[in-house]
């Protein structure tokens, strides 16, 4: 199942998305996305509506430096134990919505990555073995970054933590098995990061572990699995476009603001 | 004016606190914190309700190394700029509740801070002489900080972020100048910190201008503005009070579990 949320004319709606790769259909849900759906008989052609954040979480809990190759590009090895940032809700924005640069903020990087979405109950104390009884499904995020901040602060949260700095979407896919699955960021349609979720090097389920050990999940909160290799600046007018297999593709535009 | 959110036998609700030092009595608001206050009638002793967090932030966002003689006392100049973190919502405890220590943490601190508590509007973009007019009032926090976590990760979130390490209370008061209050800490009775406002590096509004340069602060969060020297740990039993000139006392029992 696709769950996603648009705006249309009337609103916005949670939804299933179903029908033929170029005749998607929006089918309204009548039950939230954490039960077995039902729908209400409104339906649209995606086409015609707005796709929206397919979440609204209540936090964005990340991992830094999960990948290898991208530790070493940031100069470094990567840590044994995970390390965990949180973005903020202010920071989600949906697929197509634009990435807001601020004046003066310096070199903003795309990180394609791989995103849980969280079930419908709390989770807390974890075993890494019931992870799937967690997970509602999983969608694509942009962690973007304000590099010069983040270096400049030790901590990564001003300057990761922007308003819209964690674009989310295009929906939630609860029907995929995170192993082995091709990430790929382009850039204005140039290739920049080519990685493969079999490189994490802390999986799904080690992670939830490691995070609920101490702090306790929503409902539909989302964690960021980490960015592969071939991070790098995005500017005014440039389009990114992260796509992941079996999922499919979040794409956003940058604007200096 | 003075909010707060109690339990009472029939559920919970806002509350104006007022009545004599000896005999306060919670009023029971109809009107959210945000507007002016009116009341159902409603009404209790406070001696016969319990305490609830006065709010319910989506985050908390807190400022580093605010204090020269704590950035000292950790082994450091403070930094020239306010630096950043975010405790998750889920962090968030009311006084009298329990600060939970799983086990094999480690050292757990104490960190008595005032919390700055947002108005009804989101805020972006703030001056800093605006700030007044963001601000629903002060209450008091505990950053409580799982200390060897916070330095084996670098980054702050996992040993500041567990479950119930962001006590909050007693109440917001919303007539309240920031300066020059004395903040004190005691541990079973103890005096261990004992600073005041006019010490903080960054004031009530350049906090706030710096996190919204780049955040959107929602409705109800809280900011805490960083702690002074006299930092150190609590262990299983122990009794923590924060107290705040012109504001009151917020006291969290702890425990192991």
């Amino acid at each position: 199942m696709r769950f996603a949320r648009i705006s249309h004319s009337e609103g916005a709606s949670f939804v299933a998305i179903g029908g033929e790769p170029d005749s998607l259909i929006a089918a309204e849900l009548s039950t939230s996305v954490f039960e077995d759906p039902k729908f209400t008989g409104r339906t649209w052609p995606l086409a015609a509506v707005q796709l929206l954040a397919p979440i609204r979480p209540s936090k964005v809990v990340c991992i830094g430096k999960n990948y290898a190759d991208h530790a070493r590009e940031m100069g470094g090895e990567p840590p044994a134990d995970p390390v965990i940032f949180i973005k903020p809700s202010t920071s989600v924005i949906g697929p197509d919505a634009t990435i807001e640069v601020p004046a003066g903020l310096g070199r903003v990087d795309y990180e394609g990555e791989l995103a849980i979405v969280i079930g419908g109950l709390p989770v807390r104390r974890l075993k890494a073995e019931d992870a799937s009884s967690a997970i509602l499904g999983y969608t694509i995020a942009n962690d973007v970054t304000a590099r010069e901040q983040q270096k400049a602060d030790g901590q990564w949260t001003r300057g990761k933590g922007h308003d819209t700095f964690c674009p989310l979407g295009p929906w939630i896919e609860t029907n995929l098995d995170p192993a082995g699955l091709d990430l790929r960021t382009e850039l204005d349609g140039e290739l920049k990061q080519d990685g493969n979720t079999s490189d994490l090097l802390h999986g799904i389920g080690e992670i939830l572990e490691w995070i609920t050990a101490g702090m306790t999940l929503l409902p539909g909160d989302v964690v960021l699995t980490g960015t592969p290799a071939g991070v790098g600046p995005m500017t005014d007018g440039q389009t990114v476009s992260v796509s992941i297999e079996g999922i499919g593709t979040l794409t956003n535009k940058v604007a200096a603001v």
